[in-house]
């Protein structure tokens, strides 16, 4: 006995008269009189089946008691259609099915396993399983299978070693909570989940594995957003004796071959190096989606030499603001008051925090009209135009404020107009490595730094005397790979100099005890020659829902938790036995008292 | 700036002349009057820097100044050597060095950087940063690393899907213990570390993937034996439409891919498929080391019609003893006193636990001496000999009392033999399918029945009427990769009828409730159309440590836990902060109260 010869993909034209045997589920059934048509489906495709109720009655019959998802083995001969169907890859052959048999019959699912499911997205968790079935699923996650073996190929011929570091590790809480597992063996002690592999990476590189690279998950106990796992899949990797450069020029090898094997895309140009000043200034973003333009331009820059709009205006907002910027919309003179509206209500949400928004049409006739034409004659906001670049039937868009929530601001206006514009295009990829990242930022609440990347990386050397006098002003060897918008990875150049290091941990307001006993196994093996090594980490997760089409990372993953942590097909956590517990020397203390 | 041009193992007497840049350690420093000789070692190899005292003594000095280990950066010009050295790769070449730039100097390391190195275990583990610059740990990383490649590229091949499954589980304890996670969204609730991804690869089946695969960490909170770890690895593998002959052929064809591609190693015959009952039978093991003969001979059994042994012969041990069987130590008649000495204590250790052992000895001369003279005059020792096959000069070693324990006895002297007559070929492979293990096992502490893979193991379709007459008697659809007398893998044929899982889990003492609290996703899941599947998992660490010649997998990890669970480099487990357990509602109970 064998359950298929082929499986429900391959058949085609060229096998006609062949004897073969399929098996998978049943899709649908259709009878038309004294013909019974089944599509059965299997992760390679559909092949339809046929039954004539006047050469085989009996099955026939069995044929059209098959329920939707049943699964059966059936065995015939492939025969040309008189009907072919073009859509489907089998679509030019049928089988004339000569014996079939119910391998197990299936309850009807809560919801149809087609491309689009009728079932909501709550009945779809519980049953994952089903839901696992549906195209865009078996697709995603054949996708995300075929990127990871192309990350590991494209790496293995670069000298890259897979080498799998721990996941019960040693809790270091810096930045968010560490999941952790209490110890039965080491009564009142915890390991703690990994958030990343940081620490081991270089550590491997002090051992002097030179490449190393590993697709790995990775956790963290955060509150969930939309768009967030508490388990996450990281591709890490590190590499000894590299400048930034070496780094860069590896990865965008790493991304171009993954964009060639797995879309088919094509870069022939080297990916754009923006500095971060660059981007917050022209994209108010660290992440610029670069499918278009629409650069912010400074109309007032505490910063730059061109003042267009002088100090003393008459409209309080501009003179107190310490930067005015705008947008130009091509060809968005027209817009409507609701439209402006709109943009304005958008720009005034508590996530954006501007207070309105000022506009200035660039009529058709060569007029203009703006919102502030109480403050501002012709000629002023003429020079506006100029200087943005309008032409009639244009409009500007123009906020102001605070130099950095501006930009932001203006960075989230330039994304809303882009998506009201439709030059968000899903089928086309720019990709940019964002550098020159702060190596620092000051947070006002704990008045105290935090490392922008993380405490390993390294400061600019030019930039090193800083340290000292100007923190702030450090700019480190640190990197982002940003595509349409989105932070697939970063990474930086690692300190490898143990008195750097230390000098780093004491900015970030770690006294010495608490960095010797997070840090003090990575400061020590610095002493025993430590190489200059940098690295890189990417968003698995996120990759793949890019190259996917997706706006989540959800359905890249095949079993993920809800935004409560919950896997609510498993029902989990769940409670587990007060036996356990004891063994764990461990409390659930409910009440969580202060004391 | 650029670190390297080549690394430490490339350049060859082509390379003459070439001006190039090295980077890496410093291994050793020798100084010949006018010459100083520096090797320099990378993870590709060692290349010899050269110094002269006349041309450039400046650097002679600072090359002098090297302690081990510190990490520079040499550019010179490749040149013959005149003193070749034929070990190295690079011996023919040496590096006429012209400027050496000190990368980061290094404290004396605590034990030598060496094959073998003079460092203790415990400092060594504290210090796994350095040993893991040893040469063996990096060949048996680069092993590692070049077998999971490889292990995928063959699957890939063959269709499976790489998908990851969660880490963060519900806890469904059954065997081992479970690690688990306590849920600060989720007060009193707690997540498992999985002890495999079992109910998982199923429901995946059931979704239609129809291959499956992962290379996955797996987690048992056990009290740990020699050579287990906490955390260790599994090739992880399922199959739909399969039946045991599918799932044995096609990862047999991976084995053989293995060992092709990492050691060379090529079997031009399928593996031996062996019965569970005629492993036990014929070696006391139901994982044989097959690199040598020496089959269990029985000379009474309850079993077997060849009853060598007649029932009354005057000696209590034989007479009431279930079962005799003998092994023949070809040429060993010779063997001292103490030699049989030794084995008589090796039998009667508690963990092998037999009361004695009976030797017959072949003489050379053709004559018959025996422990047992007084009871067994000469002809029924030559029976038994004949039996055996003995020829003079050859020795028997007799074992007798209950059938299982005396065969397990019986294996494990055979081993000992094996390691005393060098029969144990670390560079001979010999693997075998270990086939038709027992559905259950019958624990009379607990008086129930256990299973002896897992709850979701089929059955042998023949055999499922037994399950309600005579349990202890229903063969599985299971089976065990075993090499060279190690378990590398083993997997079965699942059950994917719900009723017939439901029956299972009654076999099993578990309670309705219990079942559904526990596995109900999985039964849910298969009401909805589970095709037939079955397939493997195998130990990771376990294979590579096979293919490294290693007798533990500890050197086939990169940071490994000792076996009280603790990574001593980094000091973990450790406490937690109080502020840490507050949040996820648990309280530590160090003296664990009763109540």
């Amino acid at each position: 006995m064998m359950y298929r010869t082929h499986t429900c993909g391959e058949l085609r034209l060229s096998d006609s008269g062949k004897k073969i045997t399929l098996a998978g589920w049943v899709q649908k059934t259709r009878d038309f009189g004294g013909m019974t048509f089944v599509d059965l489906r299997d992760r390679y495709g559909i092949t339809q089946l046929v039954f004539n109720m006047e050469t085989n009655p009996d099955l026939c019959r069995q044929a059209r008691s098959l329920g939707r998802e049943y699964v059966v083995k059936a065995t015939g001969t492939v025969a040309e259609r008189s009907n072919k169907n073009p859509n489907l890859p089998t679509g030019d052959i049928e089988i004339l099915t000569e014996i079939l048999e119910l391998l197990n019959p299936a309850e009807l699912p809560p919801f149809t396993i087609e491309e689009h499911s009728d079932g909501g997205d709550e009945i779809r968790m519980k049953y994952r399983y089903l839901d696992l079935r549906r195209p865009p699923l078996q697709r995603n996650l054949a996708l995300r299978h075929r990127m990871a073996q192309e990350i590991r190929k494209y790496l293995d011929t670069k000298g890259f070693l897979e080498i799998e570091t721990p996941v019960m590790i040693k809790s270091t809480p810096e930045g968010a909570r560490d999941f952790v597992v209490p110890s039965r063996m080491n009564p009142g002690q915890f390991y703690a989940l990994p958030q990343s592999p940081q620490m081991f990476k270089q550590l491997l590189m002090v051992s002097g594995y030179d490449r190393y690279m590993q697709i790995v998950k990775c956790f963290r106990d955060e509150d969930l957003r939309a768009d967030r796992q508490p388990e996450f899949t990281q591709i890490d990797c590190e590499m000894a004796f590299v400048e930034q450069d070496d780094v860069l020029n590896l990865f965008e090898g790493l991304a171009k071959h993954l964009f060639h094997e797995t879309l088919g895309y094509e870069f022939n140009e080297p990916f754009i190096r923006m500095p971060f000043d660059e981007a917050m200034n022209s994209y108010g973003s660290d992440k610029p989606d670069l499918r278009f333009g629409m650069k912010i331009i400074p109309l007032k820059s505490g910063k730059s030499q061109q003042e267009i709009i002088r100090p003393t205006t008459g409209f309080p907002v501009f003179d107190e603001a310490e930067y005015i910027g705008t947008l130009l919309a091509e060809k968005c003179a027209g817009y409507t008051r609701k439209q402006v509206d709109e943009l304005t209500e958008f720009v005034r949400k508590p996530q954006i925090g501007a207070k309105g928004l000022v506009y200035v049409r660039y009529q058709e006739d060569g007029t203009i009209k703006s919102s502030v034409d109480k403050f501002f004659d012709a000629t002023a906001l003429q020079t506006w135009a100029e200087v943005a670049g309008a032409k009639p039937g244009d409009l500007l868009l123009i906020l102001a404020g605070n130099s950095a929530p501006t930009l932001k601001a203006l960075g989230e206006l330039r994304l809303e107009m882009g998506r009201r514009l439709n030059l968000l295009d899903k089928n086309r990829f720019v990709p940019l490595w964002a550098i020159d990242f702060p190596l620092l930022e000051w947070d006002d609440e704990t008045q105290r730094f935090y490392a922008m990347h993380h405490p390993f990386t390294a400061p600019k050397p030019s930039d090193i005397p800083l340290l000292d006098t100007n923190p702030g002003q450090v700019h480190a060897n640190a990197y982002d790979l940003v595509i349409n918008g989105v932070e697939i990875g970063g990474g930086s150049i690692r300190i490898h100099d143990s008195k750097l290091q230390a000098k780093m941990f004491e900015i970030l307001g770690f006294t010495q005890e608490q960095a010797e006993y997070r840090f003090g196994f990575l400061m020590n093996a610095f002493r025993y020659g430590a190489p200059p090594h940098g690295g890189i980490a990417f968003g698995f997760d996120r990759w793949v829902s890019l190259f996917a089409g997706l706006n989540s990372i959800r359905d890249t993953i095949a079993f993920p938790k809800n935004n409560m942590g919950r896997d609510v097909m498993q029902d989990s956590p769940a409670e587990i036995d007060e036996e356990q517990l004891k063994e764990l020397n461990i409390r659930v203390d409910h009440k969580n008292p202060g004391a």
